[in-house]
């Protein structure tokens, strides 16, 4: 049983809504892959129109949607009606990328009784991977929630979508989600296409589920690890691509902090306290010249920060906790003494702590941990060996940000150890942030997910629920309008080597 | 400590080859992280170069090593010969696609202030893993172990490797490495590259080790699943390439089977028997009409078939133990009464097992377990009601063949049953042979592969082993080649959502 809770008043809101029972579990999984046919049989024209229908249909509610998300997240309406128009035009991207084709990968070989070994006619697509679990998480409750980018790719790939509600926006979470049926309902969908489940429980079995061929998540370390262990333990283990935590390391050249102070100081504060800090990619460790006095700037500025409260009782306990764990390593200090904030609701003050380089290579595993919440950590180095050797410590994550000067002489060298452990590497500017885009990549190593060569956002997220076939010697009429001779999709492709939109000359077969 | 065998005698040929020991695995792991660098750095072309001179490498000593070969594993030099061409030649495939360079995926999106969110200059490429741990399979001794297709993707994707040798070929293994790192050395490589370990526990710690990124392995699946399980269970879990078993099945439709008895009963015992059952693309389910008397026509061809021996001892009890298995349901008969060979070696006679549809329902779970080795199971089935049921219970496979006719009305259903399952799927052929070219693809669903979304052969293996990265305004001296506003390299890239080999306008960066 779960129901919402104001995060402003701590108050619950809305209906109370039953935990999904195991045998619920089943049958949604048994109508997602009931569904799957439907669905992987559209072409990727149709698919595209539903995804565009989708789309739209959050638009159409987006005042009802933005004012049930305020509620029950206070992210207050501003952030939330962008995020929704991001939301939708997700979908948007993703019927661009089935419009365009090439995500199929089609490849086509000629038969080549030269070849070593010889061969006969091969060719390659992706086809769709089948029932994927979706799971909500809190911090974005409409771009990484029942619409969020997880359920849009893989709809796009062909894949049914059981969503398992994230306990933070259950009220938004099932409004969503009716939304999105009737869109699937007005388009001809079969029942199953997209279910929303609800509990902890449920989420487990969901993901222990024959059905379930793949699994996407964003969520806490603990969370998803849990997770993850039940996917790789099943008897037929599963891709399980899960966001889990990231520090998002931040490095201030010593020209960048003697040319530019102010500005870095207000862009850092503005991106660490974004969301009250809730952001995956919020810049929670930052290297600075001990020189350039940052610590204090920042400060400054977060002490102004005005904080809307934290989601949920869970994350503000974490953060509390999190932040008592900095705190306790010899050599961190805090530079704020804030009041803590009174009144109901889930309202935490703002901190920026500070360590020097030689405290930071003492205490990494510590300091590298993730406190989720508006805290920062501003780590001071004097040489460029001192930086180095703190950069070999930064686990992996998705986002690293380097700010330099023109002819910097310590640029190359903090991109390449930035480089190294994460996804995305920002250049003068911030994190927080992430464009829908071809080229986005939203991903890490380990811990900032569990599947470093995927990505949650952008166009190729939709690879993760695509496996590839080959067909050898297969005949016009069984092949798959992507992969036949004339090219009918028009769609590139890679023929003997070469890609190209044109057709090939029919076998003989 | 390890000694080859020659399966033809049982006797121990060549040197004894101490196990590497635990810090030894440490030390190839750190050596392996210290080359990255070194190989990540070189351009597409030199990467290429490097490549092609190991394929070279190979084809210079090709006597030697067939000789080598055969003593170990009584393949037969002219198998062994054709093997050994096809690794040269995988090699000259990956260093194909490294110099289209395609595979690195770049896509660059111009700053659109306009966009939902507004965004500023992304571009996205794949770059190397990291150190690669490879573990060498015993029935492909050149082209599934040390200087094999996993080895050549990863040193294709920029990753050095740590190559487990398979026990089965150890002599043959230390020559292979010895060959690579000479060509490796005159191509100016680091240490580090490659380098090749002996020994079980070798192995697992191998999986374990914190600088190891990605593990590819071809081997049994009790073997496999144990390493996938140490993998998984790391403080920070890797991505697992494993081929573990597959059952390859094959439909015959009824057309087929009146069409062609004497065809289909030649092609299948001749794949089915082809390495002495020892594929892990042999057809060992094989669905066929009851009225075509296919049984008894494989039978008489298989008690014909001229026999290797084993590769291994532990194959060998793993073939008597999985046919026992088979024989013990009842229903499940045997066809063949060849007189148990004599005289030294893994020995086997070759088997064709027989049961009906009915059988095969109650009785999937065994029926559907790999047994390596020279026997095949034909399931005779009288509806296409019995077919579709039994085609329903098919685990994941490599591949799937379907013999049919033009116009066949059994064909689509039984294609499309097929394609669901497996990772290639082959018209009036026979699975066996495995081309190396763009569009091969070898994997498919658990068990016959832990990653369902890869492939160990083709062009596309080298997907394995890269991971993307964003960078987000940063200046051309600091972005790759592949992403410069020129587009030096030539290559295929998307830019703002277009495919094009042209460059771009500089960015006022």
């Amino acid at each position: 049983m779960s129901r919402a809770i104001d995060p402003r008043t701590g108050a619950a809101v809305g209906p109370e809504i039953a935990d999904t029972t195991t045998e619920e579990i089943r049958d949604a999984c048994a109508r997602a892959a009931q569904a799957a046919p439907w669905l992987g049989g559209l072409s990727f024209q149709e698919r595209a129109a539903v995804l565009a229908a989708l789309g739209q249909a959050l638009r159409d509610h987006s005042d009802e949607l933005v004012a049930l998300a305020d509620t029950e997240t206070a992210l207050g309406r501003q952030r939330l009606t962008g995020e929704l128009a991001r939301t939708a035009a997700q979908f948007d991207l993703f019927a661009e990328v089935l419009r365009d084709g090439a995500f199929c990968e089609a490849t086509l070989d000629s038969p080549d009784p030269e070849a070593v070994p010889p061969h006969t006619d091969l060719r390659r697509m992706l086809v769709p991977l089948g029932p994927v679990a979706v799971f909500a998480a809190s911090n974005f409750p409409f771009a990484f929630s029942v619409a969020g980018g997880d359920t849009a790719s893989a709809l796009a790939a062909g894949c049914p979508v059981v969503v398992k509600a994230h306990p933070g926006h259950p009220g938004l979470s099932v409004r969503t989600a009716e939304i999105l049926a009737a869109a699937l309902s007005a388009a001809g969908a079969a029942e199953g296409v997209l279910t929303l489940v609800h509990g902890e429980a449920a989420g487990r079995a969901l993901v222990a589920d024959p059905a379930v061929t793949a699994v996407a998540f964003t969520g806490s370390p603990g969370g998803g690890r849990a997770l993850f262990d039940i996917a790789m333990s099943r008897p037929d283990p599963i891709p399980f691509y899960g966001e889990l935590g990231s520090i998002n390391p931040v490095v201030v050249t010593a020209a960048a902090g003697e040319a530019r102070p102010d500005d870095i100081a207000d862009g850092l504060a503005g991106s660490a306290m974004l969301g009250s800090g809730q952001f995956c990619t919020k810049p929670g460790l930052v290297f600075v010249p001990e020189a350039a006095g940052l610590p204090g700037r920042v400060a400054e500025r977060v002490a102004a920060a005005n904080l809307a409260p934290l989601l949920t009782a869970r994350i503000e306990a974490g953060f509390r906790e999190g932040l008592q764990r900095l705190l306790k390593v010899p050599g961190v200090r805090a530079l704020l003494d804030v009041p803590e904030p009174t009144g109901a609701g889930h309202r935490v003050a703002p901190q920026v702590v500070t360590a020097d380089a030689r405290t930071f290579l003492a205490n990494a595993a510590v300091l590298t941990e993730e406190c989720f919440g508006p805290v920062t950590l501003l780590v001071t180095y004097s040489t460029e060996e001192e930086l180095a050797a703190a950069l070999a410590l930064i686990p992996g994550a998705l986002t690293g940000t380097l700010h330099a000067e023109p002819d910097d002489p310590g640029a190359a060298s903090a991109a390449a150890a930035l480089g190294a452990r994460v996804g995305r590497l920002i250049y003068n500017g911030w994190p927080t942030g992430v464009a829908v885009t071809w080229s986005q990549h939203h991903g890490g190593p380990w811990p900032a997910t569990t599947a470093v060569l995927h990505t949650s956002v952008g166009a190729t997220a939709i690879r993760r629920f695509l496996r590839p076939i080959t067909y050898q010697d297969m005949p016009e009429p069984l092949l798959p309008a992507a992969l036949r001779d004339d090219n009918p999709l028009g769609i590139l492709r890679r023929v003997d080597g070469v890609l190209t939109t044109s057709g090939v000359a029919g076998q003989a077969r």
